[in-house]
């Protein structure tokens, strides 16, 4: 269970005002709203969809309390009929949705309601904010884990993200984008997810001398025991935890290992590598911390840093090199019309869509169309799935590890260009000629 | 109120581990901690201290619940007399911080909490995401602030924050700053904050003709309306724009403005504006949104825009230059002695500390000195004031208002140069004598 809903006030205080005026003029026809990420300058070769599960909670969840409607109604803006419709309300739409941990592009719909036009409406910063913040995480995470090339990532962000449930989107989407674990409590009681952790300097600099720090952590933690070693001095802290090391071993016990957290980090973990063998520790683990990101990652590996886990932070935490994106929760179709708009650069597609994935003989992914929703028989596997109807989930919640795996098989199908760190040619997403008849 | 507390387990897993350390080696003495941003490569010229009445609210709500315990219990790795031990733990420190709206700088203390290093140590993570994100928000607002002119500044980013806790961050963080308020609905709630809102272009699509939709929605709102004109022509939404003003003149009303959001703002703006006036219109205010932050409103302002407010969203409420700082929670006394750390790059002073701030005869802020919290008879004012003792807050909470009025007082005492969106040569902060010595 995420936290508690924030209910329907965490909205933009014009989706109210736009619900007032359709219900004074009696408007609140079915319409169909996309959201979806704007094409234009993308940083990202591909997105992994997030956030589904906090969205059909909140859907499910959807009513105003009395404080809220009292806060209203003192405003002064809403008459007295309206503020009684709010009351009531209730979500009752139909939605479709990418499942969590598909690899998606831009333009192409992450999610589509179908409702009442008012309820819609009201939805449309709670989707962008929880969907968007989510999705930016995981594609962020989702290429870190890529340039580790098999090592175990530990998310380190919570103390850095924008705001409590940013960590725990995090966890959440690192985790689900093929993460180890997560240092954040709160996610592994909430998502089940591992956690990790074990000394920060202040621990180190309680005690007399490093090493009655190492040594005391060690007794309380005879079999989770990693000693971060750069309170001081780097190597004199290696040293420190060698002698650790074999204390423990005398005992029958293993250090796990060490933590690098400042300096550089290839030549020190080389370093420490060597010494650590020379003196018969080969499975104790060199961990590092500090600034890591995917483009550290990479470099520091391609450097022949002897690194075999890395925690990772900031940088990650808030997607520092893309910390938004241009994600977009537009009108499609009302009364059974599709809808459009042309305001320059910001031109959507009217009607209701489906994504139809095309894979090569070999299983991979070859080219997106986006098509009408209603366009038959569509060639291709159809990527948005129906996630609840009349405002009842059609199934289950998804399983975090189920959610994780599809994103790693997902991942496993996509070409190694679209991986990489550098941007690549745009991945083929083409309109269905059903869908671009439908805008003339 | 803030929402809800997320409780104690919202703490990196390594707090709860150096925690159990320090339980079993009966090494809970007290603990001096210093929450600071670290001093190099700083992308603001001053920073606006933000998010404490938050932390406050956290400390004194800070409790294990029984099912936190549960969780911790059933991982295996905390001994029963720990949990046993969690279980009765409240904080019960003293906490010295700039309120918040203070100016400030790097390497000076925005909070130092002295307390049992176990309740101190606990509260890092909360500590460091809370001040953190508040802070860096309420930074990037107070460009905006100064870019404007006196113009006013509504933050319309909700949709676009990362997650949800700091839309809220925002929109009370922007308010201080001194934004004229939020398109956040829970924030005006919660907060009082100011709110406004008009139409999206959904509203506009929604009717057979966009003047139909301006037409209705001043209907419904016949003080507040704002027209959204770009939704298909901007020069034809201008013209539409000016038939319901004339509408609404004839019935004794009067349309309140009309929102360019796409295009050339500075053109369009100059154009519309024109036409406003030819039209007899000159009380109709022009707003504009779409992609604002500090750099933008300056650009138009200097090009001669002829906007009269701004809704200032997305790279404003990521703070998208700078989305995050550089900010630790480092020990620096431990039982009564000063505590360092010499990591490469990230050496820390010893120490409780004080800052003092020296002012021109002109009342305009000249340096800080960074000294021993108890060094005597110190000169300049002494910024942290004491917040809590023993657990317990020593005034009532901060009204919202006054804070926005004493940063408003703050800025106006600090060098233009400062303000100004370049970087300007550090603002000089000093380390006392007194200080320097205990370092030795």
């Amino acid at each position: 269970m995420p936290p508690a809903s924030l209910g329907p006030l965490f909205t933009d205080l014009y989706e109210l005002t736009m619900a007032a005026a359709y219900f004074a003029h009696r408007r609140d026809q079915q319409a169909t709203f996309s959201l979806f990420i704007r094409g234009n300058h993308q940083p990202r070769n591909y997105y992994v969809a997030a956030g589904l599960e906090t969205v059909l909670q909140e859907l499910e969840a959807f009513a105003f309390a009395d404080e809220d409607l009292a806060y209203l109604e003192k405003g002064g803006l809403f008459p007295p009929d309206f503020l009684a419709f709010l009351s009531r309300l209730r979500f009752t739409g139909d939605v479709m949705a990418l499942p969590e941990g598909t690899i998606c592009f831009p333009d192409e719909p992450l999610l589509e309601i179908t409702a009442p036009v008012i309820e819609a409406q009201l939805l449309e910063t709670l989707l962008l904010n929880v969907l968007g913040t989510a999705t930016i995480l995981a594609s962020k995470a989702a290429r870190c884990v890529t340039a580790a090339q098999g090592r175990p990532l530990v998310d380190f962000a919570l103390r850095r993200t924008q705001g409590r449930d940013a960590g725990l989107a995090l966890a959440r989407s690192s985790y689900l984008a093929g993460f180890a674990g997560t240092s954040n409590t709160l996610a592994g009681k909430l998502y089940g997810i591992p956690t990790s952790g074990t000394m920060a300097h202040a621990f180190v600099t309680a005690f007399e001398t490093e090493i009655d720090a190492f040594q005391a952590y060690a007794a309380t933690f005879p079999r989770h025991t990693v000693l971060l070693i750069d309170t001081y001095d780097t190597h004199q802290g290696a040293r420190n935890a060698v002698t650790v090391a074999h204390e423990m071993a005398a005992r029958g016990e293993s250090l796990q290992g060490v933590r690098l957290d400042s300096g550089d980090m290839v030549a020190l973990s080389r370093e420490v590598r060597r010494l650590l063998d020379a003196e018969g520790l080969p499975t104790v683990k060199i961990f590092a911390s500090s600034g890591f990101d995917e483009f550290k990652i990479a470099e520091s590996l391609a450097a022949g840093a002897a690194i075999d886990a890395f925690g990772v932070g900031t940088r990650v935490g808030v997607s520092a090199d893309a910390p938004y994106l241009d994600i977009v929760y537009k009108m499609v179709a009302f009364d059974g019309h599709p809808v459009r708009k042309f305001s320059p650069g910001k031109a959507t597609l009217g009607g209701a869509k489906q994504v139809f994935r095309h894979w090569t003989p070999e299983g991979r992914m070859a080219r997106d169309v986006i098509g009408r929703r209603d366009e038959a028989p569509p060639a291709g596997t159809p990527m948005l799935q129906a996630v609840m109807r009349q405002g009842r989930r059609l199934g289950p919640p998804a399983q975090l590890e189920d959610l994780r795996r599809r994103f790693a098989s997902a991942l496993a199908a996509l070409d190694e260009c679209y991986q990489s760190l550098q941007p690549c040619p745009a991945y083929p997403v083409t309109v269905s000629p059903e869908l671009a008849a439908r805008q003339r």
